[in-house]
């Protein structure tokens, strides 16, 4: 499982709802601690909350992770390092095949883009941020909450090694600053091979019963030695009991529970449709490229398993919507609210009335979309070569104006992450960006039809194509000191630049920049301003005692290790590695590496592997650990079963189950698959107790 | 545009609709002459309908043709014998990129598969049919419904020449046999390139204005001798004017004008996105098998563009049913229709719990509905092999048992057709086969899941692309000679083959009667009668002056030639070959042939090209003749506008449109592009009056 990029047409949402038993996705300033010592008799303390939240981590890119050693040792998931290990292998040495572990340190490889982020403050910043949109609509209310939320991120960041991010919780509800410290050398330390990290392939992702070790570690470097880190969870080698009191502390990507009816079909009719026929064309496509030879599917893999794996997740959603009895349970409970509202003369009428402007602004999406994607975004210039002709073309821009007056994503706070990605060393390989781009533009055509202006300007009487070579064959942006140089010279160099793809990025950056801006004016800040309101009457009306839809931001969910009943079929909570070899067919994607032969008569083939639990989960969470009350890492969240997938509308506590790796079975792997001691030494010098 | 195969999935419906100002597929013993009086002043005979009917053809594949001379010679389009085209080309002649032209009757070349059917009698056999089925549910009724049909059919068909259908109109409101004269001897005459039969390719696909010269000639044969055509079309070289009546005669393949707002949803949310996700896969496999090379890209041509237009259409269609008031319309005509039915105490009660057992019917679809596909369907197995062993080992086992105890497919009736195909020598490509095999057995598994028992027999403990390797490596079935001896042979010999493929569809067979046997029981056969049902009270209550729902029957419908208006925009009823110049760039697809280019002085550049007519057709309707009142040939249809695309769920008289090629473009261009002087010497001659 992998975090679902979420992008401006999948997200937009309001209010909370009353959680099930164990349902939510709680911030740490706002836990449940009474709930849970109510249901388990078990007392967490603020002491116990901080340590747990200093030992998490999040990896930018879009996981989760958490510290196991006082030595700055990370633990995430395999394919949460998959284009860390893609990028440091070549057509010799392939680490996705073969697997990582570095002998000593001096063989911890850094990658070129990892960075990972530790959440040390949470601020409330809501009146700040209200009091700046006070009276104001569309591009006006955009504008002024941009700048704001920029100034305050400005005043945070008093430095690169710091992250400050003003989030919005309970759709505008309330605005936190959340200040990370921000690590960018981190170096990968052990990885075991792609087959055994994504056993079953795309067939078992999503299921359980499995067998994964979906395991990385990583380590946090500072001044170029490792991170002493205060915070880290010691390790339980026995790892949880069925029926066990667990905890999962992460990053979430985005949850949709609180959408209106009107989004909740735009999403089940228009946008999961036709995001999953693309993907689903763009999979064919992929797997046929890879047929090219073993280097194309060398550098080809990491895009595919994200294609493959989104589309699972995206068809799972789709899935939930169009059942019946749960669109039907939406329907009913948005009419239960509005006639509730139409009973509050003090709270309603606003309320109200935003449904009715999302409801207008999401009909106008309908008519854009093609242009939101495809002009204003950039489905239809897929390769790295264009995002990096685009940050150098309005990065050199936005540079020239006053912080709070520049699009979001070039604010002062946002440069760092910014820069850490465009110089990155990581290799491009132009042949697949032809293929990509060349796909790209095609779709961009069928969306758009031959005769749009914007298609006229990009292909003129070229086919996709031809314009996909002619760019990847001229551009100079694969080479990272170009990219500096332009970057350094700002707009003059860019403006003089005479590379093909920064040419492309000039000449349609007025068109994306003019659809961004009806966007905004006309969709984004309306659906803001809607559901701010509506969150606001649900505050008034039903108190703030629950916990706000899924923002990319630090959360914990308690829950317990337990399988579940599917029609007269008992799915137990545990699997066993001898469970392992049963499954192996030797043919991918169920063939177990040669290791796990070898290893074989070594093994205690009783050992758990992997295991379910009630917690509440979504894509982001991936490289969660899976905590014990003792605050001791007992599990590794690497996947959800397939009905966690309706988890981004709701939380079904019946069949809904997290899926994690064992410690128990990380430590015998390490022990006795791979060696790896160095690793093991570590955790286990950390496990005080045992 | 193309056929869409109405599979069983997709064509499930009931009764009749008030039709809007010009809509409606009528049958040729209910056209509406008065009415057609009534708002054109025309009179509409008996000799006229007769001698439209019997100028009529249907491509036994899929698509709609006319007779255009006294020698047999028939119109249609270039997309409906391009498996032709592609059959008959080699490596070294390409009958696709270049176009056919016979000089002499001699080079007249044999079809593999076509099969030309004329319409020779309808009778009306609702009495019979209902009377052997009166009293019976479930497999029961599906039992003797079929053993009925197949009786009337093999009484009916008293030789081979001759092709017997029993078809049920207005849902089972009527049930009517179609005696067809069927011939099987069909030679292409004339073919344009592919550049500019399908110029625009897929991005001007269900789109106008439009520049496609997308026609052909066969000639079909009797006792290896031109047939003497009594009916035929005269050519009209002037072509239609704006404004003008027309009428087009044609199979609309299949319309779902009249589901239950439940079998609309299951559309909407289940069969329509999943087909769609399907094609776009295949469709994003297929353009990169392309790449592999020319040969590669030869052989697989037609399963792309098949591919590519399906899934435009499918879209088309599924953008009707998420439109809000399309959709929220349906519900309301039915909430009306079962309000009257409530208040109709003698037709009310049977109807109304059809609505209850079509939805429970409905419900147990979608639970079953990847084993209906891959089970009991072959979604699994897309290669010709296992569609030719199928075919021989049911064929075996079939035609031991009396002709009414048969699957309907191997009653004798149908013998001719099935063997018509399995016989056919076109040309099969080991490597495509596999390759499609391949990938069809992925998504057998991924539909399925790895642990389907189903799954686990076909695959055992290879992977798909294995199993793909070893079967069409070591099949024979590549030989026609080996079908034969198969096919006679009989269940002895099937039994005793070692053909890889035979083993396959052995072993699989039991298995998929299985599932085709509870299909039929819960399924189809609910359906089926509860529509019926529907059906009888709905022309009890509203009487019979509407026209069925399409079923690949022979229909006429009529209108007039006419642009439309979108937005602010006009969109004229004609474009000239002028224009065909204009858009020209060169590129694929948008590249004319060099035969125009080098033509482009000696043609009428004001010649009208294609235009477009308010008829209501659909895909099936593919190669149809644009008739005038005079019942002369004044174009040929090819395709819809992308409103016509609803046109399965309803007829939206201002923006949907038929797309038709000009008599006056192909007259210019027979004459003074491809100097096909024979040709157009046989249409001109028949022309009487010109």
């Amino acid at each position: 499982m992998r975090k679902i990029a979420a992008t401006a047409l999948l997200a937009v949402a309001f209010a909370p709802l009353a959680p099930h038993a164990e349902e939510g996705m709680w911030t740490f300033n706002n836990f449940p601690k009474q709930k849970v010592e109510a249901a388990y008799g078990v007392k967490i303390t603020d002491a116990w909350l901080d340590h747990v939240r200093l030992s998490s981590a999040r990896l930018a890119q879009g996981c989760s992770a958490s510290f196991v050693s006082p030595d700055g040792l990370v633990m995430t998931n395999h394919h949460c390092v998959e284009a860390c290990l893609e990028q440091l292998s070549t057509a010799k040495r392939n680490y996705i095949a073969d697997g990582f572990s570095a002998k000593s340190p001096a063989d911890e490889q850094r990658c070129p883009v990892l960075e990972v982020n530790q959440l040390v403050e949470i601020t409330d910043v809501t009146a700040r941020v209200k009091k700046a949109t006070a009276g104001l609509d569309g591009q006006k209310f955009a504008d002024a909450q941009k700048a704001e939320t920029g100034r305050i991120e400005k005043e945070c960041q008093t430095s690169a090694a710091l992250r400050c991010n003003v989030v919005s919780l309970y759709h505008g509800g309330i605005y936190d600053l959340y200040k990370y410290r921000r690590y960018q050398d981190v170096r990968i330390v052990f990885a075991p091979e792609f087959a055994i990290a994504f056993f079953g392939g795309d067939p078992d992702n999503f299921t359980f019963p499995r067998y994964d070790l979906d395991v990385s570690f990583v380590r946090v470097y500072e001044d170029g030695k490792p991170l002493k880190a205060a915070n880290f969870l010691r390790w339980n080698k026995a790892g949880p009991k069925d029926g066990q009191l667990v905890f999962v502390s992460g990053h979430p990507g985005g949850t949709e529970r609180q959408l209106t009816v009107a989004e909740l079909e735009y999403q089940r009719d228009v946008a999961l449709p036709e995001r999953i026929a693309r993907y689903a064309e763009l999979r064919g496509a992929l797997v046929e490229f890879q047929h090219r030879g073993a280097e194309q599917k060398r550098v080809s893999e990491g895009t595919l398993f994200g294609i493959e794996n989104s589309l699972k997740a995206l068809k799972g959603r789709r899935e939930a919507l169009v059942d019946k009895s749960f669109f039907a349970d939406k329907v009913a409970a948005e009419e239960a609210f509005r006639k509730t509202l139409a009973s509050s003369p003090r709270e309603g009428p606003a309320a109200l009335k935003a449904y009715g402007s999302i409801q207008g602004a999401n009909d106008l999406l309908r008519n854009v979309r093609f242009e939101v994607r495809n002009v204003m975004g950039s489905d239809g210039f897929m390769t790295d070569y264009f995002s990096i002709a685009r940050t150098l073309v309005r990065g050199a821009e936005e540079r020239t104006k006053p912080n709070e007056a520049r699009l979001r994503e070039y604010q002062e706070a946002q440069l760092p992450a910014v820069t850490h990605r465009l110089f990155s060393p990581a290799p491009i390989y132009p042949d697949f960006e032809t293929f990509k781009l060349a796909w790209s533009l095609t779709k961009m055509r069928e969306d758009l039809g031959p005769d749009h202006p914007f298609v006229k300007k990009v292909l003129g009487s070229d086919s996709p194509s031809d314009v996909a070579q002619r760019l990847v064959r001229g551009t100079k942006l694969g080479d990272v000191s170009q990219r500096k140089a332009l970057w350094e010279g700002g707009k003059a160099a860019v403006d003089a630049s005479s590379d093909p793809m920064i040419a492309l990025a000039r000449q349609v950056d007025p068109d994306s920049r003019a659809v961004r801006r009806m966007y905004e004016d006309q969709i984004e800040s309306v659906e803001t301003k809607g559901s701010e309101a509506i969150a606001q009457a649900r505050f008034a009306l039903e108190g703030t005692s629950s916990y706000p839809d899924a923002t990319f931001t630090l959360r914990l969910t308690y829950g317990t290790v337990k399988g579940w009943t599917e029609g007269k079929k008992e799915v137990p909570a545990f699997t066993t590695l001898a469970g392992a070899f049963e499954r192996n067919t030797g043919r991918d994607p169920f063939a177990l590496p040669k290791s796990w032969i070898d290893a074989k008569p070594r093994l205690d083939l009783a050992t758990p592997f992997d295991f379910v639990a009630t917690t509440d989960i979504i894509g982001g969470n991936s490289g969660s650990p899976v905590i014990n009350q003792d605050g001791e890492a007992v599990g590794l969240v690497f996947d959800g079963n397939i009905w966690s997938l309706g988890g981004d509308y709701g939380f079904d506590p019946k069949l809904n189950r997290t899926v994690a790796v064992d410690t128990a079975a990380l430590t015998e792997a390490l022990s006795k698959i791979y060696g790896a001691k160095r690793v093991l030494g570590e955790l286990v010098a950390g496990d005080g107790k045992k």
